[in-house]
């Protein structure tokens, strides 16, 4: 399949994320790409676009739109010769390329449909690198007297690998509110003691990670990940590439994924496990190049083909390096794969996966007692695959979900969990590398503790933090026993938040009896009052009660998830919501509706609690992503790197580094 | 004075914090104190104090309330022998107490008046030690036939001391989400990448700690400050003592702070520096015993005459340990010195002071001035010391406050700042041991982070914040320049959360120009759309301009406050509010007014925004707390112990165990 052949399916979005900017990371009418102010691991590949702006209208407007097509960039090492990008990288000088694009300075602009329009002249060159560490400046001349320059930091690598294999766990959206939260509900304190502790809380190394984006403040997932897996940021909604503003959202330069790297230098094996779809944001981060994370047709054509070099980009070279076709991909995600209206030309890529060879399963069962030589897909449910919450505390709200990765409207209800795929992917990495030395790399995501976060159901979100921390456990427990723990580097962090915290207790008997909205609240004890968790204590049990037990949910998960005092927490950001802070037991929360007036809170939705208005634009149906700083536990080799606070690009510098990615011998590799 | 003169001001409030409990820390009928769990300091003086509960009606009544007074204590080290309380610490037995206490099982109890009575017979015994590190168990038998077992452990104190000096910073409520925040706005990114960062961000250390209360998963800043300067953790609204059932807030039995072990220890020289009344909570701690925080004039009286004896606890021993007269006492608070109604006996605590020997000082300029040989009583205002943001960018909103610290009703407009307290704090702590080698403790607090916060004043809290930071940064630059950098250890915590965090920005002029209330809402950029930080640019100009200035407030402070796109952030937990983002320039924002129907939204504030429903009780004016385990930075010597994850009670012991406080001999000390 030709990618042009592919590009049909893919709907092009004029320039998203413009509104108030022109192009995020352009302030000035000249662009490149990479950026200024951007770090490159020595010997990645990336490409580069440069594009000339000339404003027709607006506060920009520049001489009536006139495009410029003799602008030049020259790159310079150190205080060395600048010279000309060609002859710099010695590549062919790329054909120029026009365009025109529009966006709204600002809301009163968009209210009044008074878009400013905007004439570009571009060139691309693929997949270029800088192999010696040191300062770069790359400044391209335009408009006659016009100069934008680049200042380029190629950083010095890790002469040696430290770790042979190294596993990454995403919590996406988990911040140490909920981490906090989570370890509340599950694990007893006795007079200010735990009595036991998270897995996360008891690794050996502690840091922060900055999660803003390139241009805003607050990021999606698909950027954040592209920064933890690559060291360069982007816009929100891309992946690995710098949002350019020509139409094609696959045509944006490029730069080389943490997974691309490592099988091209190392050639060990590689997978991706999420309970998300295996083409969300997260797992797509880790082999994609597109500026619209939705595009999951391209995304699950990159996982078996690669990222295709005929994207435009003024060039026609392939794009060198991919992780196509890894050795797992465990998720949910069937409706990406199954043949239908949106898969390109047709195509049921469970075939099209099997004919590359691999094994494909769907189930649990399927999975516990897989063959561990092949290359394996496990897709195992039709959406995002079902919470831990429902799997084991409340499992008839699985059913008429009609959710099978068949595609056959039957019930996906023998789906495994984050645990059960990640050992299992484990198994099938070492044994596909065992021999060789090369070692392995594993992406394992947590998804819908950010999902569930979404959805503002506390409860489900708290749930999937517990399985990930359950996931981590149970990782620990079985590198050691295979006698991998010291060979593998384990990282364990978030890509974002949201603006999650717990404030207090609830007497839902209490608040349940009152009638009065503003009496309701009176059932909320704060400080003091909030008294001690209800969830690790028995049915019917004080919260003072010091005996430790167990729930049908095994130890270090809640005894029960529906006790009389609950906790209050909530969000800084939500649509209008009804909340009475009881957990729900069938099936996701859902607490909006739709209204000729956007969204309004869902009438039947915690019937019993109290109305709150929302505090984002009433067409979001969902909480929204905030701005903290996210925490990050690792251990093993290379782990003592993930120490204090750095930006979130640092997190593939330090894994890249362990993993000796960057180390100047293929020995020392 | 002596301390019975001055309880008769004090009001004894019946059982706090009772709700839902007996006695937090007390599920049986027999309580010891300290409780089940206690960690202790080797060689650091408790109480112990033993209650015997007969409730005489409610869900425990027991045998009609029929009193105990023959139950026993015996003391067990390891696996030896059991012996009785008098003979293992060797003290005399304790006369027996009884008296009789009431509280309410539940909401429904408290709204019927159905309290649950309950007899009390109890013993105290005064500043007991234990010395030899190891397990105990403390075994009280009650009630003929019951038992209740605590289990002790006295922790291996470091063999020596590393840090001559420490210094602990007190971000009051300050988290991650908040330094994340502050950085936003005062530090410039371009491309993703910050050109500058927080002094905290570029700490050695970095670790976190759990927050939580003894009885409550939520805590107030008296127990979470006697967690970490003591390492017991209590009840919240208690100071330095664990809570016990008697109606005296000053006979709970006490255990040893910091200061006080460092003072009798170490004789070296201990100075509180506060931007809140220096009998607030969290500089309180450091010195004061009792059960309410809002004891002030107690707490006056401690810091000139230290914690009496003669408090009860069926003991006339004097409290033998004492941080009475620390060297410098800077803060707020003048209302607590100043004669009056509330002032024991018309006490002015000027005069009292000055009469031990102090220097008396209400102003910066005298501040500047001071002779670095004498005690220093600063006292700068008559409440809470003015914010940073009205000090530096809002002055004309000092005026009018009638708040000089002399209490004749001027304004207190030459008032220092947190920076200006602290280096000269440190120069007159230094000057007083200097030659002796004993070094200095030190507290600074910026309190009024929490204190903004609970007025859900995001502005100015963050100034707080950005100020500690600002004072952090001038503190390691002062204690390199006077040669003591390397003895002293810097410790920057929190003691609690608030459920704060950003999540977009806010077009407040296109806020301002839409009159429906939803419509206001579309002015909220989310994800992408929340651009650049509008704080970090000159007047007029786009978040996207990469030209770095430096505002009025100086560097590593916004340039500007009131940029036409502010951050959207808020809380979880607030009362009814009106919300638009936008800074207000007179002073703290007042977004409650008082209503029939409890706190409603100020119609007055923030008259452009949204409004938004309470989530809190709404006899509640403010913001509260919440439960987010709170971050730590540290450098100096012993510094590399406060990383990872803990227990804000490790907090003390990581600092004892710098300074040598449990150290076997005097020299190692």
């Amino acid at each position: 399949m030709k990618w042009s052949t592919l590009s049909i399916f893919v709907a092009a979005s004029v320039v998203s994320a413009q509104t108030y900017k022109r192009l995020g990371t352009c302030p000035s009418l000249g662009c490149i790409f990479p950026p200024d102010q951007t770090d490159f691991y020595a010997g990645a590949y990336f490409d580069i676009r440069l594009e000339v702006h000339s404003p027709v209208n607006g506060t920009e407007a520049f001489k009536n739109g006139e495009i410029d097509k003799d602008f030049t960039l020259c790159v310079q090492k150190g205080d060395g010769p600048c010279e000309d990008v060609t002859k710099f990288f010695t590549v062919e000088d790329s054909k120029l390329d026009t365009w025109t694009f529009s966006y709204y300075e600002d809301l009163f602009a968009r209210d009044a449909g008074s878009a400013s329009v905007v004439n570009v002249a571009s060139k691309g060159y693929r997949a270029l690198a800088l192999d010696e560490p040191g300062m770069y400046t790359a400044h391209l001349k335009y408009h006659q007297t016009m100069e934008t320059v680049a200042h380029w930091l190629v950083r010095e690598p890790a002469p040696e690998r430290k770790a042979k294999n190294a596993i990454i766990f995403i919590g996406d959206g988990m911040t140490q509110p909920m981490i906090t939260a989570a370890r509340m509900i599950a694990h007893k304190s006795i007079n200010g003691r735990y009595q036991s502790l998270m897995q996360m809380d008891q690794m050996e190394h502690l840091g922060h990670q900055m999660t803003h984006s390139i241009d805003s403040y607050i990021t999606d997932s698909a950027n954040s990940a592209s920064a933890l897996f690559t060291g360069h940021k982007t816009t929100s909604g891309a992946l690995n590439v710098y949002v350019d503003s020509s139409r094609d959202s696959f045509d944006d330069p490029k730069y080389e994924t943490v997974a691309e790297l490592f099988r091209r230098k190392r050639g060990g094996a590689f997978g991706i496990v999420t309970t998300a779809d295996v083409v969300d944001a997260t797992p797509a981060a880790m082999c994609a190049h597109t500026r619209e994370r939705g595009e999951s047709a391209g995304i699950v054509y990159t996982f078996l083909n690669g990222a295709s070099g005929d994207m435009g980009l003024n060039s026609t070279l392939a794009w060198p390096t991919s992780c196509e076709q890894p050795d797992v991909l465990f998720g949910g995600g069937a409706q990406a794969f199954l043949p239908g209206p949106e898969s390109p030309n047709g195509t049921d890529f469970y075939q099209a996966f099997a004919k590359e060879g691999y094994n494909i399963i769907h189930n649990n069962t399927q999975l516990q007692g897989v063959d561990l030589e092949k290359k394996t897909l496990g897709i195992f449910s039709k959406g995002i695959m079902s919470q831990w919450l429902d799997r084991h505390i409340y499992p008839e709200s699985l059913k008429g979900r009609k959710n099978s990765p068949l595609g056959d409207d039957s019930d996906a209800l023998d789906q495994p969990g984050l645990k059960d795929m990640t050992l299992k992917a484990i198994d099938i990495l070492q044994n596909r590398q065992k021999d060789s030395g090369k070692g392995w790399l594993m992406l394992s995501e947590g998804a819908s503790i950010d999902k569930m976060m979404h959805a503002l159901d506390y409860d489900r979100a708290l749930g999937e933090l517990l399985e990930l921390d359950d996931t981590i456990r149970a990782t620990i427990a079985h590198l050691k026993e295979i006698g991998e723990l010291d060979n593998t580097l384990i990282v364990v962090t978030a890509d974002h938040g949201h603006g999650f915290d717990v404030y207090g207790s609830v007497d839902t008997k209490y608040m349940a009896a009152q009638t009065d909205p503003r009496k309701k609240r009176d059932a909320i004890g704060i400080y003091g009052e909030s008294g001690l968790s209800g969830y690790t204590v028995a049915k019917g049990s004080s919260p003072n009660n010091n005996t430790i037990v167990v729930g049908s949910g095994g130890p270090n998960f809640p005894v029960q998830w529906d006790p009389r005092y609950t906790f209050a927490g909530g969000m800084a950001a939500h649509p209008d919501i009804r909340e009475g802070w009881q957990v729900n037991k069938t099936g996701i929360r859902k607490t909006v509706v739709s209204s000729d007036d956007g969204y309004v809170a869902n009438p039947n939705d915690q019937p019993e609690g109290i109305e709150i208005d929302g505090t984002i634009p009433d067409e979001n149906s969902s909480g929204v992503h905030s701005l903290t700083d996210v925490s990050v536990f690792a251990s093993g080799p290379g782990g003592e790197a993930f120490r204090g606070v750095y930006n979130s690009i640092d997190v593939f510098f330090k894994v890249a580094d362990a993993l000796g990615l960057g180390a100047p011998s293929p020995e020392s590799q």
